[in-house]
């Protein structure tokens, strides 16, 4: 069966490169923070996932200056996930969810590659994220509009501690399926969080 | 007993002013677009509401420029309410609440003058920004941090049909109370609206 798609499984196309096996505890994946060089290859992650207009809200006819404001220049931190290959196989960015009162709760949004899907790197990707978050003094972490039909995003932001809040009915317009419902919010505190001496990558 | 604070309760201060009352169906409250002669009124009525910090998440310290931008330039539509002797007693800002995929989705703010509380008056401007939402194309309305302390507020949305999707624990830092609760989110759909010739004033 196909699994079903997300925001953690859709991603760019690397032809050629096999992702690195990351079922040891001792995966190679290193997650560090975006730097401009990477652009094109966080760009080649997310244009798909935006032109299929199936888990973020953006514009599906998103120009690539526009994702670069949406996913690099609005966001507080951004980070890349970088195989043993050196291939950038994930990103996600993180900012404040409100304004000044409301800016103790975190945001984040996350890519992983299409070829590196069900290996858990949307979930490390969570968990360093969280890490992130409470480093940077987030209390706690908000995703707004979780779409649905997105049951992979939800299972794996499930897993890592996020309860659905409720339902926003037809809060998405989904680029197949028209107006489906939404996960609106699901959230986490990142009170109970372990921090280790550094963001593990 | 005095009635709890909220952003429909909290405004501006217009010493000497006697809010004309409303309790006719014959008020003669007109609710028509903002003008930027308006502005300075406008400005009198969000200063002590942003500055209180109980309602709207905006920094309690932001300044004239910065409330211009977030109440007036960042919206699709400004409303104002003037009663009968001419002054402006309340206003409401309409914009989308997401991108592209959520831009069917409306958001709207509402603030009404300190002295003319419990006059129906934040009800009116609620159910004209629904009927200006719907006019716009809007399939929703939902409002995203609705602090749990503004009591007033939240139970006049519930009589204007809003449903409450669920508690984000500790969203908001109330200037007083420090972290509370918020309804996240509240929401209606346009759908059954009557739109009537024109919106109503």
């Amino acid at each position: 069966m196909r699994p079903p798609r997300g925001a953690f499984l859709l991603g760019g196309q690397s032809p050629g490169h096999r992702c690195a096996p990351l079922t040891s505890p001792r995966s190679p994946l290193q997650i560090r923070p975006f730097e401009a060089s990477d652009w094109s290859a966080v760009w080649a992650l997310l244009e798909p996932v935006f032109r299929a207009g199936e888990t973020f809200p953006h514009d599906p006819a998103i120009s690539e200056d526009e994702a670069l404001v949406a996913w690099v220049e609005q966001s507080q931190a951004v980070m890349v996930a970088v195989d043993a290959a050196g291939v950038l196989v994930g990103t996600y960015y993180l900012k404040p969810n409100s304004h000044a009162l409301g800016a103790h709760v975190a945001n984040a949004g996350y890519v992983v590659t299409d070829h590196c899907r069900r290996r858990g790197i949307g979930s490390r990707l969570c968990q360093h994220s969280l890490q992130a978050a409470r480093r940077l003094g987030f209390r706690l972490m908000q995703f707004n509009l979780v779409v649905s039909t997105n049951t992979a995003g939800i299972r794996c932001w499930q897993r890592n501690g996020f309860q659905v809040v409720g339902i926003l009915p037809g809060a998405f317009r989904h680029r197949q399926l028209g107006y489906v419902d939404c996960q609106g919010s699901l959230v986490r505190t990142t009170a109970e969080l372990h921090i280790s001496p550094r963001v593990p990558g």
